[in-house]
């Protein structure tokens, strides 16, 4: 629903309040005309559970390829073979996004970035004690000719240049202003600010990026951890005040409790301009990179996710506390269908049969049929006789039972799933 | 780490940039003087998979309340004959915790609430409709002469009363501030704002709340729904705006994805005074009532949660993109121990025996011990081979364990766990 400043017009019709008069209009927002830069496979794999092998990032990176994000972000390739390897690979794709890497500030790392085929390449400043030294004139200006040195070299090679600096908000404003100016008077296409410890708020995220956007001409890119719970919020923020650029990652994943997740961002920005939102990316394309990466670092995509965690567009019929408050169905600021969604219906503890698991299934994208839902099933109900199964239980065992399908085999996390009427080992309780 | 504006002193000490400039000194701030509405037994009852008994309101009730929030919100007694006497029972446990509920702009559910003795009653506006009909006057009278009515015979019992409406950011704004202009003057505590949809975001936030903070000179209260990621941020911007009370739930469960989570909160408000909360409010047990809840409502505690998430405070030591970056542990703008928990280091896939399994059992609190580890780390490593396993696989595994051990069974989730001789059915492979 956008948010547009109040309309008058001429005739004495009565004002209209269905879109909210508290909406800021900022001449140098960009919530209508961002770009994204997916770092899945460069924050993501800072996550403890990332191990991704080069096939894994081409799948990953083919699926954010296939909602439109505008950049991929890639691990540095001085990082190790494997790595710079990926670089070349990635960059070979022919993907529709630019493929980004990060470098430090030093030219044999730039050269070894350039060589890998990348579109450009985000040069960063190591520590931020560096830049806590600033006051110390001689290090500010070797640092400042060191960056321009490099920079030139990148441009030099056709390829785009950000230049950014790590735990931004903790540091010396005057100094970060003194080298985003004199990077941006070089050329470079984009300067980064960073969170890296999640402490900023959204207030203070917009005052920055406002000063920022008043010092340089050039792009303005954003990355925000989320240790505090408002990596979402921050962006948001940033976008309002000037920022042009978001970093992100599927499900946030990365150092810590990740960053701005692609998918929250999405919602974030589908409700200030759905137009944009939905014209520019594929949403319906979400869940199954979301789901790609939750298999292969092996974590359950959140409960309460945005959009695709089970209870996103949960509505619990009949609830008596629904008495005091509206229907909700009038207060679904996402539209499930944009998402390619459905709104879920609750299986909870009290199972409905195998209809309610295919639901599941369907909700999960699974490729199963009535027979492996009537399997399942069966199975489900022989286990919550022993003990009540979470809505994560039943994933899991959904998603272990496709996973073993698809291998051909018929082993899986819970033991060997067979029809029905060879269950051997427990209750014989079973019914489909 | 607390953000303060720029000190400047007599002599020529170097300006320290360990704090950030960029904080605001919001005279009105309520950032270090908030207080807490846990909403967990009112708004999380709507949560998809939440049936409470009266048992299980009791026992979170007394979590929650030994983590020292300031008021407990309950389901309406209105709503049915349980919710009825869960006021009852819960008003009597002898809490610290004031306890409050829910009713209509109705005389005759505010005297059923009276009587169940809840300490304080939330009136709330039924419908945003109501408001939006604000301009034809007769309606807004009506309704403001109830609510005065309403709420001037709860005052007379003694009780603390709230006036609230609903999706307050999509309302008309004159017709809000009138009526809580109206209901500030005849002495109700408090005035309540609510984001219902999950559409508002943190500068819109604050532009209401510090406009509503210069119209009525009672507390104000806000609830904020996370559809769009903003929840904890918008708390934050109220309080900074002048708001004083915040409805919270436990990981923040409610109607669809829920509002802002009692635990991202607390993380949220203690990186903006740190002494505020840890002295205020005992961050240690928070853990305990998410598990409690987690558990109630059958759902995972999110691989990503603030705090109390597997990988909240994870570093995955020795990864590449570390030399790119400085060391995380710098980073830490959360410290484990002031919320009970240690630095978790990844299981990952790679399971490295029984003492990892050792580290992951005291991370979740659980209480088994080392021969218990050791059993279950072998039907780990046998099922690793089927499948590998999440680590929200391994934390089922051990809850699950642990559950029925107190049950004094040794049935669970996995089938029968025994001591490692005595496994029989699948792979041999099995090695503590």
């Amino acid at each position: 629903m956008a948010q547009n400043g109040l309309e008058t017009n001429g005739n004495t019709k009565p004002r209209e309040a269905a879109t909210s008069p508290y909406a800021s209009t900022d001449p140098n927002s960009n919530v209508n005309n961002f770009k994204i830069i997916e770092s899945t496979l460069r924050e993501g794999e800072q996550f403890a559970n990332a191990f991704f092998t080069t096939e894994k990032k081409v799948e990953i990176a083919k699926a954010l390829d296939d909602i439109g994000v505008d950049y991929l972000e890639l691990t540095s390739p001085a990082a190790s073979e494997q790595s710079r390897n990926d670089c070349t690979v990635i960059s070979n794709l022919g993907l529709k996004a630019k493929i980004l890497t990060h470098v430090r500030c030093h030219m044999d790392d730039a050269k070894l970035a350039i060589d890998t085929g990348v579109d450009g390449l985000d040069v960063v400043i190591g520590t931020s004690s560096f830049l806590r030294e600033f006051s110390h004139g001689k290090d500010m200006d070797y640092i400042t000719k060191q960056a321009i040195e490099v920079i030139t070299f990148i441009k030099s090679k056709g390829l785009e240049v950000r230049f950014s600096t790590e735990d931004s908000f903790r540091s010396d404003l005057v100094d970060l202003l003194s080298i985003y100016k004199a990077v941006d008077k070089i050329g470079v296409n984009r300067v980064g600010i960073a969170d890296t410890v999640g402490c900023a708020n959204p207030r203070q995220v917009y005052e920055l990026v406002k000063t920022l956007r008043s010092v340089v001409s050039c792009d303005i890119e954003c990355h925000f951890h989320n240790d505090t719970g408002c990596a979402i919020a921050n962006a948001y923020a940033a976008l309002e005040a000037g920022a042009t650029h978001i970093d992100t990652s599927v499900l946030g994943i990365g150092e810590r409790n990740g960053i701005t997740p692609l998918g929250g961002l999405l919602a974030r920005m589908y409700t200030a301009d759905k137009e944009y939102v939905t014209k520019k990316y594929d949403l319906t394309k979400i869940r199954e990179v979301e789901n790609i990466v939750a298999e292969a670092v092996e974590v359950t995509v959140p409960f309460n996710n945005y959009i695709t965690g089970y209870c996103a567009f949960t509505h619990k019929a009949g609830i008596h506390a629904k008495a005091i408050l509206n229907n909700p169905s009038t207060y679904e600021i996402l539209n499930p269908t944009d998402f390619g969604v459905t709104r879920y219906v609750s299986i909870g503890h009290r199972l409905t049969g195998w209809n309610a698991v295919k639901n599941r299934i369907e909700q999960l994208d699974l490729d199963l049929t009535d027979e492996d839902a009537k399997a399942v099933t069966a199975k489900i109900k022989q286990l919550a006789d022993v003990r009540p199964l979470s809505l994560d239980d039943v994933d899991i065992l959904l998603r272990s039972y496709h996973h073993a399908k698809a291998d051909g085999k018929h082993t899986t996390l819970l033991g060997t799933i067979e029809k029905p009427e060879h269950i051997t080992s427990i209750s014989t309780e079973a019914s489909a």
